[in-house]
């Protein structure tokens, strides 16, 4: 079942052409991400602290379809596209709420990695969560 | 001939990971990119009022290849790779200088568009220096 | 009655420290300024278009007593402390939720302008909502 | 002797209102205190490895006093005002250099910090090259 989360767009959000600055939606992705993480009692710092692993960005992918602007409600729905050996795949988008237009949308790949940043494979249990509930 | 800058690293770029926040690598993309128009005596603000454009983004990527730290020094390469009616593609590159080590490689696409955010052609004279100094 | 909204450090909002980065504070206690005045029906945008003025800083302050990490829930609350003819100055408070320390607390002095940037008078309307609702 | 660095308003740091967001002024000033602490061959990190200390801010104030757009080069001056036992107190001027306006001012409380966070004596030899260099 995808995942989703709404944000407001803020002030600081916007640049001088008077739009959300492109990187800020890559912000919000991650944003609904670290909310999915906690839906499944896996926040970041327990996976670091529990599996002794992080899941740096190797890839991340967004195309833009419609601007947004201070104070619109975004929804960023996420849904686990693909789980690898060492590796997750995310999809990604963000609607705006008050006419429904798809905004943008993209991807995010990440990849264990223990403490000395080499690769490793992902838990199984995070595996299991991950596909039970973000697919 | 590509265009190069080099950037350093700073505190506030990186998160409780140590390293350069993912969405950082495609601020200094525009960073560089920003520099490129001023090389060509085009900043963003005079292309708005000399022409009536603008040129956000409609898609970006990214592939991290290697973590940037605190207080590393970083190039950003960047390339004009294809000129259309209306829309250009940046490549662009960041290298750790430290170790020649590639951090990160991507593009970005950006549309010309009115004050209207209607696309419009790019104008002719800033597609000339697009290909003369940029690619 | 103070105003107080309740958020959750994100992964950006650190720095390599391990701690949510000290100018983060104050873009939250933008965010929580932002919410109190959609809450009297004065968005910002609101504002510029209702009476032809934005409000921009012109003095800001704050003291950090204790740090906050990724995954922290944090309540800023807000006070409008004084009101004069064409500033407002607001008082912030950040709380740490799961001990109820209090991570920072600062205050904020906003300046009424005009579209060319002219201090003007603060509308009556507006200084009556923020005395009615934010002191 | 005051230490001084020169920037370039990029548009991500703009907003809406067509400015400098008000919290990146204090990112330049730390941007602005990082090249000083390398000047004295002693950036943060370097601090950290070699004396396990680090300085996280305990006070901000800032007062703005001009605008500052997009493309604007901007000076930064730092200057040590005052060393004391545990703390060091830095003071900032914001310049616009293209009609030398005063653009901001402000100062920065630091407080030396061991691994636990606790406060602790500020190196000798630190302090020696702070009241050399920064003062």
């Amino acid at each position: 079942m995808p995942f989703k989360q709404v944000f407001r767009v803020r002030w600081v959000d916007t640049d001088v052409a008077g739009v959300m600055h492109f990187t800020n939606f890559l912000r919000y992705f991650e944003a609904c991400e670290e909310e999915f993480y906690r839906s499944i009692f896996l926040p970041f710092n327990t996976i670091r602290e529990k599996y002794g692993i992080m899941l740096p960005r190797i890839e991340v992918h967004c195309q833009y379809k419609a601007a947004c602007r201070f104070d619109d409600f975004i929804e960023v729905t996420m849904k686990v596209r693909e789980i690898a050996e060492k590796t997750v795949t995310y999809d990604f988008q963000t609607v705006r709420l008050h006419d429904q237009k798809l905004a943008a949308k993209g991807s995010i790949i990440c990849i264990a990695v223990n403490a000395e940043w080499k690769a490793v494979p992902l838990p199984a249990d995070l595996t299991k969560s991950l596909r039970e509930r973000g697919t």
